[in-house]
């Protein structure tokens, strides 16, 4: 069984929950909060029992869900299927993704996630919405499909009674509607505001702790190491991958996605691939037809989406994450919180740019490199064909922690051979000569754009070296400086489909500083709007017109 | 009376009935989704009847919740309460801020909203969770708080009647739930899958134009134009602030905030403060004491709180959002999708860096610059003292689009004289001596930090410059030109308390790019922990220990 406590700032039961079974020493608890403690302020993986960072409300349902998930899919021989509880805050209740992962949980009838909600009455600044009208959170989560139990939150019996009720209850999660008081039992705490994360004073103390009276010793008790399950371990895929395409041909490298996908589930068990009802669009659905078994449908709710990831994360698993880039910024907080969590995630956003055309702004992924890119170890790649694609998302699997692919939605041609190699942190020159004037450094869709510059600047007697940087966090620092030694003049253009800050053009600047070079940033400058590809990459002043202008001026 | 179409893609539909009903020639039509037509793929702006941009699903009827919140607030002395409306897909309400949406409009009894849910069954990729399950929509409305109308959306009759008795409901909000078939009428098309988003061949139009017979003419209409109410006027402040600081006090810039908004309150009326249930850690319950019908607690629910304050920008009101700057990352997809609707919104984002100090990781925004740095035009402050924090306050309010203040956690001495002046793009030199070896440039918690080092660095003989970036973006190029000119060695220190990628340090790179100086960037390169704000200040290498290090490295 697992315990989540998604209510991250009650991290000092949680701790101290452990120590009094035996867990850690008693004595440890007075490290809690302390630099280099393994009890911070709010639950981490430093902390061997925590399954999830949390600290930000309203997650652990979600990664509770991906863990219930799992275990159901695993079909595990053990004489029980575990079972994931998860504690909940009222407060937290306002967040959307508490019910987003309440549908998942129902949907999937993940009988094996028990929620417990404290019902406290009291959130941080003021009571809640619902204060202590529990049936508002009973009829919720009945509507939302749970099986609902509703108790005295401080009465032992009753709790004992609502646990073995959940632990039988049938295709459907359960949700413990507890009614709680804050301070329970210390006169001057009980129920009252203005006592959230504020710690004792000395005297107040002392009151509090004659109030409560001596500690019930029956409460002690031994953790029991439940019996050990291992799981299908985390194997390094290096399966041949078998193309439908050639040289030349027209190929998205979103398509490429979901057959590739399909093919490395072949081999590794543990890749799983979820989509927030794209599937169609991001080509997840080829996995899906491959390995129904390992799809997991999330419907439009990309929070829980990369929540349950997390969970799945947890248990040993390599999920595929996808939807459209620009609604992977819809879980921007949960993201941030799988790389607190140590989860390992591989992001796979498609439709990035301006480039994907008529559907206009609101679908096209535009901070994406930013959000991701500054997450600490995360890595970022963007290949703009097919072939680099398919043997980047290889590359992918075994980076751990945050990984992020950015696919395209218009075909580009296949430029590179099947034997090409490509690593983390590398780039293609795909055009050079001992006149090069400068470097353009394109990602994505305009490499393809700087080739046609190239061409155009070559028939008017300028040469210009070209580079794939397809790896833009860790962006190839060494193959840059080297093209800086190799040209005239120490220019490098950077051209990305993207918005100009925090996107490819930084790492570039960040990577080169020191190097006395100039590094002039070609990027999107304003919100863009419907239309074609080739006229809003015009329109964005990223296209080969404009790389060819801006080649001019900076050589004039 | 206002229509949202939260379902953006259903535009066709949006543009058309505005079309017959004589808003535009019908010929305008044939535009759609055509380069510099205000027909875009999803509804913007540009076309003047959208009152929010759509196409990430889930936000219309916050949005809504928030105009029509405003409306209730201005009581308009109109013969009735203008009313909302707000068209969901059922592939939408899978989105938790849905939920978030629905629990404002019942709390705040938004008897002036009305949703309007198209289940139609099928969402992009499959069936929706609950298909034609009329019935598990109506729950989850019911259960929170919404009087709900089921009724068969293709049935004119129906519909009135629905209508009519929604607005005639009081102190809650009104679901209608209607079922719909997608392509109704037409053989081919009507209830089946795999037609999302794809246009009709030649002889399938003809097709369907046949078996839909001809145009029932009684449905066109003439748009009646409503009578015009004029809002409280957007009017710059130019209060005289007065300040309960003096120079060389200890005040946190976060206390500032409420403090100081609450006095801007006085004079512009239009100015709204939302909170997530931090409201005594933003201090923004400053403001609530001063203008209580003027401040909107949103609860812990971050997504539905941005895209009410969406709503309240439409209406030409202010609003001011805070939270701590890490649960802004909750709300990036909300944040993006306000710059697509063209709103104005002022957020201020607290406990910003690992200086927060014991509650960890999961509180502190250390990707707040990246994400607000990365939407065009926007605007990033972050004052390092009171009176800075004071006079930039101020000068947000004049910002058309997105603007963002960090707030510190902890107390840093006031520096500067209440007669100091301080604008958007502009920055401070702190500390310059004609020998200066070269500048440091730190912005907010870390400008403390520079001091400090400075002043050893003075002691063994070196002389360094410093400023105080107080505005990130736009960063003051110029002087920290200036600065590159008059020390000795071309080079600038940036040192921020936020990671490494997207902030502070990639402005000032790409400020300076091409003038052949170096930018060293000092920020935080792994995730933080719990303790002290020294021990993380140190543990971060921002502080004036690593400061001094890096300085003399440098130089060396």
């Amino acid at each position: 069984d697992r315990l989540l406590f998604s209510k991250g700032h009650a991290a000092p039961l949680f701790y101290a929950m452990y120590a009094v079974a035996g867990a850690m020493p008693l004595a440890e608890l007075q490290t809690l909060r302390k630099f280099g403690s393994r009890l911070e302020g709010h639950p981490t993986p430093e902390f061997p029992y925590t399954d999830a960072a949390t600290g930000s409300l309203g997650q652990g349902l979600s990664i509770g869900g991906g863990m219930a998930y799992t275990i159901k899919n695993l079909r595990l021989k053990t004489k029980k299927t575990p079972r994931v509880y998860v504690l909940l805050g009222d407060g937290e209740l306002a967040e959307g993704q508490v019910w987003e992962a309440a549908n998942f949980a129902s949907h999937y009838r993940l009988n094996n996630l028990i929620a417990i909600a404290d019902i406290n009455r009291l959130a941080q600044s003021q009571e809640t919405m619902f204060g202590h009208h529990l049936e508002q959170y009973q009829h919720r989560f009945k509507a939302f499909g749970f099986e609902t139990i509703v108790i005295d939150g401080h009465d032992f019996a009753e709790i004992k009674r609502a646990l073995d009720t959940a632990q039988k209850v049938q295709g459907q999660p359960v949700a413990i509607i507890m009614k709680t008081f804050k301070g329970k039992g210390v006169s001057f705490l009980q129920n009252a505001e203005g006592w959230h994360g504020k710690a004792l004073k000395k005297d107040e103390l002392e009151q509090a702790l004659q109030e409560l009276g001596p500690v019930d010793e029956t409460l002690r008790f031994n953790l029991k190491q439940p019996p050990q399950v291992t799981l299908g371990k985390a194997r390094l895929s290096k399966n041949h991958l078998v193309f439908d395409f050639k040289k030349g041909d027209m190929v998205a490298t979103r398509e490429v996605y979901g057959k590739i996908l399909a093919q490395l589930g072949n081999k590794d068990q543990t890749i799983y691939a979820l989509d927030g009802d794209v599937k169609n669009s991001t080509f997840s659905q080829d996995f899906l037809k491959a390995h129904p078994n390992r799809f997991i449908e999330c419907f439009i709710a990309e929070q829980n989406m990369v929540s349950v990831a997390a969970g799945l994360s947890r248990l040993s698993q390599k999920p595929f994450v996808s939807t459209f880039a620009a609604f992977l910024t819809r879980a921007a907080d949960q993201i941030r919180m799988a790389a607190l969590s140590q989860a390992s995630i591989h992001f796979v956003g498609s439709h990035v740019g301006v480039s994907i055309g008529e559907d206009g702004a609101s679908q096209m992924g535009l901070e994406d490199i930013s959000l991701f890119g500054t997450i600490p170890q995360s890595i970022v790649l963007q290949p703009s064909d097919a072939v680099s694609a398919a043997y980047l998302l290889r590359a992918m699997i075994a980076h751990r922690g945050i990984s992020y692919m950015r696919t395209l939605r218009p075909k580009t041609p296949v430029m590179y051979d099947e034997d090409e190699e490509f690593e983390i942190g590398g780039s293609k020159v795909l055009k050079s000569s001992k006149k090069d004037s400068l470097t353009i450094a394109a990602t994505g869709i305009t490499v393809q754009e700087a080739l046609k510059a190239q061409e155009i600047l070559s028939k008017e007697g300028i040469s210009v070296r070209v580079i794939d940087c397809y790896s833009i966090k860790p962006v190839d620092k060494d193959g840059l400086l080297a093209s800086l030694k190799a040209t005239q003049k120490k220019i490098i253009v950077t051209v990305e489909d993207h918005f100009e800050h925090g996107g490819f053009g930084d790492f570039v600047l960040a990577a080169v500083s020191g190097s006395g070079a100039i590094v002039a940033k070609m990027a999107v400058d304003h919100i863009s709007r419907s239309g074609t590809k080739d006229e809003l990459l015009a329109d964005a002043r990223i296209d080969s017109a404009a790389i060819v202008q801006k080649v001019k001026n900076l050589l004039d």
